[in-house]
This record gives C-alpha cells, structure tokens and sequence, in this order.
C-alpha cells in the first residue's frame, strides 16, 4: 500500500499492462514520478494521440493513420496473393524478411475455443469478401493465399478452419513451413519442430 | 519501423520506461492500441494526475499527495530516532517489517562521483537541519539515527560521509545489518556477504 491515491491509481493502471506485474508497475511509477522534462505529459499525449490517430485499415485490417494503409497502397505490389496474418505486428516480421511482395490480410486473432473466440470474432468473412470481390472490391483479383499464423493450437485450429472455407475456390493456398530454424544447433530443437523438418524434408 | 507516427511516438516514449526496451515497447503499444474500456485515457490521466498531486513531503522527503507525509503526521511514532533511505520506495520495505516506529528522512539517492552525484544533489544539508532543529523544527529531538542505505559502493559511500557529519553529536549512529539472509542456503551465499555475516557475529 502506497498510502497516495494518484500514485495507487498509476500503479493499478501500470499492472493492466502485458508483464508488468504489481511490483514492476510500482518500479516504473516511481521512475514517472521522478523523471524530468515533461516526460508523464509526453507519454500521456502519446497515449491519447495514438488512440485518436491510428485505425484499421478498412481493406486489411493492418493498423494505420491514412485511409488505406501503406501495404495495402504501394502501386507495385501483387495484387494476386494475399498473405494472411494474426496480429498487425506479424505484418512487420514478414515485410523485413523481404520475401513476400503481395497483400496483407490481418485477422486480429485466432480462433480458441478455450478463450470463445470464433470465426465471427475475426476478420475471416471480409477475407472471404476480398476473395470474391478482390484485394480493393474492383473484381476478383486474387490466385494464392498464403496464412502465416502462430504455430500453436490456436493457429492449427484457423488454418483449418480457413482450409475449409477457401477449398474449392481454385486458388492456390499454403501455409509457411515450419522446420529447424536458420543457424540453429540440431541437438537444441524440439521433437515435434524436428518431426515436422523431416516430414517437410526437400529434395535436393 | 511502424511508418506510423503516433504509435512511433508512443513505442519511443514507452522505451524511456526502465527495463522497457525497444522490442517491448512496441508489444505494449500494440496492446494500448487494442485495449478496449477506456484504458489508454485511464492511463493517460494517471500520468498527469500523479504529477499534479504527488510531491516532496517538506519534511522527510517522502512522496505525498498532503501537506505532510503520514508517516510524519502519525503522532504515536517516536521522534527520537529517524532512519536514513535512499528513495521513497524503500520506507515501504522498513514498514513492513513492523521493526521500526520513528521517523523517516529520503536523501533521494546515494552519493555516486562517477555519476556526478555529491552531497549537495541530496537531502543531506536537510537531514543535518532536522538534527540540529528537531523533527519538525521545534528544537532537537532526534537522539538516534539508522542509516539503511544500499549495500553497494554508492550506499557504503554515503555512509562514510554522513558518519563523518554526524559524529560527536551525541547522537546514537548506525547502520542496518548485513549477513545471511533469513530462509536462505548457507551454500548460496556470495564470499563478501558470508565474511559480513562471520564478522558481525551474534553472540548466544
């Protein structure tokens, strides 16, 4: 107990945060409290302003402070595959790799039962829309999705989902490979990741 | 890059934060952005309301939102003796042990020459003024100090030079204790801390 009211109040809404507990939130209140030029009004704008200017991009979903954001507005982009992502963040780890020049589709989440969250939670029915309508609604434009979702059972879960839903459409669907990482030591990784580099071996 | 100003505002001033770095910052971000309830307003008014009401008690040095900080307003607390700290935080961590019922002074830090930091930069001057003048300025009163400073350089520095300020005042002088700590393994503890706890032998 800190005893001051504005200062539990800073603590209690520091704690709301992903991995930061009570004892961090404490940490960090009295570091605001201490800290010098404006930083706490700095960081409090930043906060209000982030609400107030970022958005969904309405064709994708991806965060943006434009109308359309900047993936889904670069002229020289396919716009015949569409990849297919979690969380706007992911976009970033694809783009860096640079191995992808398409479209991007974010579904906000994952289907988890445990969780109760299903296909109407997520952005799978405009994905379905942009299938049949194309990648900007101006006619049908897309041959291949690719789904870049977590390796997890709630990313098993949505792909089959979207397998099912997609099947049929005569588009060409993958989903990226799962394997031993790039420079990674053998004897270090998992039963099930080295169960998968074998089953997905490729011939040479 | 997020190529979006308002959420690169927000992940660099997020990254100031301590043990915050850059990869977190922007998975905080990314919550604020997807939070729902209000909570980035929430959190935006904490910040400014615990630096409009949050300041210096002008006694002990302690954080308060009153005139004067509870622990120097409880009147069943000894003024006889005033245990020294290093920041506000630290009183909570005496308090609970349940061990001390004095008074407190926050010198808001320890004296660092690599950092700059002299006597001057801390409520030392202060600490000195309430010995001379009493708790609260009604005449002396303080007949004991406790020093519980950090046990590192900056902590064993400080102490040097306030023992060296504060003898031959007829004032009963000293610090916390150091040694094993209660539940601990023998096995576990660092050489300087063992030669701590042989040195400053109980006797049975």
């Amino acid at each position: 107990m800190l005893h001051i009211s504005a200062l539990e109040k800073l603590v209690h809404e520091m704690s709301r945060l992903p991995g930061i507990g009570p004892k961090t939130a404490q940490r960090l209140a009295y570091f605001i409290l201490k800290s010098e030029n404006e930083f706490p009004e700095r960081l409090s704008e930043a906060l209000l302003r982030v609400r107030a200017e970022v958005h969904d991009c309405p064709r994708c979903f991806n965060f943006t402070d434009a109308d359309i954001c900047r993936y889904c507005e670069e002229p020289h982009r396919s716009d015949e595959s569409i990849c297919v992502v979690e969380e706007p963040a992911d976009i970033m780890r694809i783009e860096s790799s640079g191995a992808f020049r398409g479209r991007y589709h974010v579904l906000h989440g994952a289907i988890s039962p445990l969780e109760g969250i299903g296909p109407k939670d997520l952005k799978i029915q405009e994905l379905l829309d942009r299938v049949n309508n194309g990648i900007d609604g101006d006619g049908p434009t897309i041959k291949e999705i690719i789904l870049a979702l977590d390796a997890d059972l709630e990313g098993d879960t949505t792909i089959l989902y979207l397998t099912k839903q997609l099947q049929g459409k005569g588009l060409k669907l993958s989903r990226i490979a799962h394997g031993v990482p790039i420079g990674s030591d053998i004897d270090f990784i998992d039963d099930r990741t080295m169960g998968r580099a074998l089953q997905n071996r490729v011939e040479l």
